[in-house]
């Protein structure tokens, strides 16, 4: 995100921009789930008011005394066109773009719809967006990767890869988190927006399939003692490039990916070529790869020295922070949503960590101060989204909705105030603080931040 | 599949229906790879018929010394139309109807492009579908599920539920495959198909997120001990019903699915709501799924009599044989692609078992004299498609490639002889014989069954 886009003044009264009566209604209508949507109109239709569900349903319901269309006659046959689609019940399941956020549509980001997802595998068509100039729907066959050095002595063998090339060697499938870095960044200063979507919706989870960054640069001949860094540049108007450790590809963990849920990356999220850095900030995930270079040193490149760089209460930027640190958001209930009667729920959401695999999470209904033991879904993998859930039952007050996420390193999920005091409120980027969610007593569910 | 469609005799000459001159060619574009597809425009354009891809790729190649358009302009916009498609480049990845196989689209079947497909989520795009009346878009408003007693004494409080109901209750989500007991059916007694779209791909893998059943039945009050057996019935016209044993139930694994990788299931594939019996025949997995009746008895409906049964080689039939028992396939490479030159390849392909994980595969490429142990890709899940791999250098002369898996059970995938001695040729369903593909001199791959 450009600075121009974000810069931290205008932050502080972001909110404005989503407060008009009919966004109020506009917002509710898109926090609410695929589940929530129906929740309403089920109750709605079969209870008149009476808002007991299994009353409701019971006898007398038409939906179970008559036969349904779908019950008598013949239904649609198979492959009606080719590939796909979600339901048309699911139109409000879909990738938004925060209103006023960006003044382009080829400058941009899409959101996605964290509140009514489940699991950890993100659909491919709902993948949250960044583009910096747009995207493209570029010919593979006319695609190639360069690999060279910044000196002739760093890399042995320069070479060329075609897409084909790539794709016979031998490859390696993981499922990863992607995160960008200015997720959650209008939130620094304070509440900006309504909803787990705007506040969270950076962020996306992917089997991605593609070949060891490692071996390709055995094929190489890449000298990794000298060449301790690692320029990646994509191929759309943006130029973007990034710098990559050489040890993150040392590990084993960067490959180039051309797959991303068992098929081919789909163009907005950089088809058919992309940087898979696990842990590591979105924009170092280059799309449309093109070249990766091989230097003794840090590039400094525009978007490493003017974005992507972490604003300090005294006024100096702080660079090269990349990976993500452990994070968590709570996804039901949240920021939009409406809890329409007392009784269960089954809090739920999403925790990650760049540094490895999620050790913990915990989950808090009274703003902190007490804590209960969320239970995560298996499988944990290392750098990718993990499910958590825990019971609770709505007594019908005021109820403030937190979680708090611990990884294998034993790193603790920060408060804002733990986070603020380090980092100020002036920062675009690497906000990973724990969020809040009030749950009023109408059952409404609001983004708030507390004071301490 | 029903028998009309499916019966033995004509099975023996299917491969008629895919033998015309049209055809072959047609074969060979459909089992192309998203990669194969742009592997040969690649080498045909940058290497004319040099078909070296390093030197193609090198100096003098205008994809390096030209700058595409999309290095120049400005692309798309985010969230172009809400929801993401695959890249047009990809229009030969899909879904695809058998020629001849069935007379209707709507009690029919389409496969899912397993030759194009990595890692091991299946896009839910591309999932496989099996209907036996048309797929319809129910409104999960109007659905519902009843769980009743076949008496009143097994059930003691029956229920009917919303779908909001039910998407309060705590979920699970997890990775599990999803076979058709009739996949690989048309191979029984002779070569039938030409790729493994056709021969496997009534195969897919998902993760699917529900309500474990046994925790509805602890609502209702269902009486376990007497009640062995579990009626599940579909809401669509077909009146799809299947028993499922109480100890699936009693295991924790059965659930009721309403999310799909990530999202609502598809309608093709059940929306709003189907059974996921894991490791059983994907019938059994019931779609718009109206009805649970606990019993204490099986059912004997008319799709365990009539379909899914195994017709033996006395002439009897076996009936209730639904777990999907340990196979593997490999799809790299596969019937109809064509390796364009000696060299370096990466084979690999799928295996899964119904009776728990893959401990291992072996992969010949003798036709079964010799065999070298696959790398199995983690995670390694229980009752889900497990991705491995074997490097290979193809020395251009006729390979007879074959993958066998054995799982946790110690269960060895059999081969075809070893099957048609105790089964027969004649059946239809449960077809889990190892799959041999001939690597031809000329680089084409086609589908060959062994004598011994």
């Amino acid at each position: 995100m450009s600075r121009d886009e974000h810069q931290p003044g205008r932050l502080l009264k972001a909110p404005e921009h989503f407060i008009g009566p009919e966004d109020v209604r506009r917002v509710a209508d898109e926090a609410r789930h695929g589940r929530r949507d129906f929740i309403r109109r089920a109750f709605a239709a079969a209870a008149g008011s009476a808002g007991v569900a299994h009353v409701a349903a019971g006898e007398g319901d038409p939906n179970i005394l008559e036969l349904p269309e779908h019950s008598k006659g013949l239904g649609q046959g198979v492959v009606t066109d080719g590939y796909g689609k979600p339901s048309k019940f699911e139109a409000n399941v879909q990738r938004r773009q925060s209103p006023g956020l960006t003044q382009t549509r080829q400058a941009s980001v899409s959101f996605a719809p964290l509140q009514s997802l489940f699991g950890i595998v993100t659909p491919s068509g709902l993948h949250f967006e960044r583009h910096h100039q747009g995207w493209w729907d570029v010919d593979p066959s006319k695609h190639r990767l360069m690999i060279n050095g910044s000196d002739a002595a760093l890399v042995k063998t320069p070479r060329v890869f075609t897409m084909d090339e790539l794709m016979r060697l031998p490859s390696v499938s993981r499922f990863h988190f992607i995160e960008c870095g200015a997720n959650t960044g209008m939130e620094w200063g304070n509440v900006a927006v309504p909803t787990c979507q705007y506040t969270h919706g950076m962020l996306s989870c992917s089997e991605f399939t593609g070949v060891p960054l490692k071996l390709l640069f055995e094929l190489c001949g890449v000298d990794a003692k000298r060449g301790r860094y690692v320029l990646a540049e994509g191929a759309d108007g943006s130029s973007m490039t990034r710098t990559i450790p050489m040890e993150f590809v040392e590990s084993g963990e960067v490959f180039v990916a051309y797959g991303q849920n068992g098929e081919m990356l789909r163009p907005e999220n950089g088809y058919p070529l992309r940087l898979v850095v696990p842990g590591v900030q979105g924009v170092s995930w280059v799309k449309y790869l093109r070249r990766l270079e091989v230097g003794d040193m840090p590039y400094n490149t525009k978007d490493e020295t003017l974005h992507y760089v972490d604003l300090m209460p005294g006024g100096q930027h702080r660079q090269y922070t990349s990976i993500q640190e452990c994070k968590s958001v709570v996804t039901t209930p949240s920021g939009g949503q409406v809890l329409l009667e007392r009784g269960f729920y089954s809090i739920n959401g999403l925790a990650w960590s760049g540094r490895g695999k999620v050790a913990r999470v915990d989950v808090s209904t009274d703003g902190g101060r007490n804590w209960r033991r969320a239970t995560l879904q298996s499988p944990v993998l290392t750098k990718a989204l993990t499910r958590f859930s825990l019971d609770w039952v709505w007594d019908g007050s005021p109820a403030l909705i937190q979680s708090r996420a611990i990884d294998e390193t034993g790193y603790v999920q920060p408060t804002y105030a733990q986070l603020r005091k380090v980092r100020g409120a002036r920062s675009i980027y690497h906000n990973n603080a724990i969020q809040t969610w009030l749950v009023q007593g109408s059952g409404e569910v609001k983004n708030v931040q507390l004071s301490a």
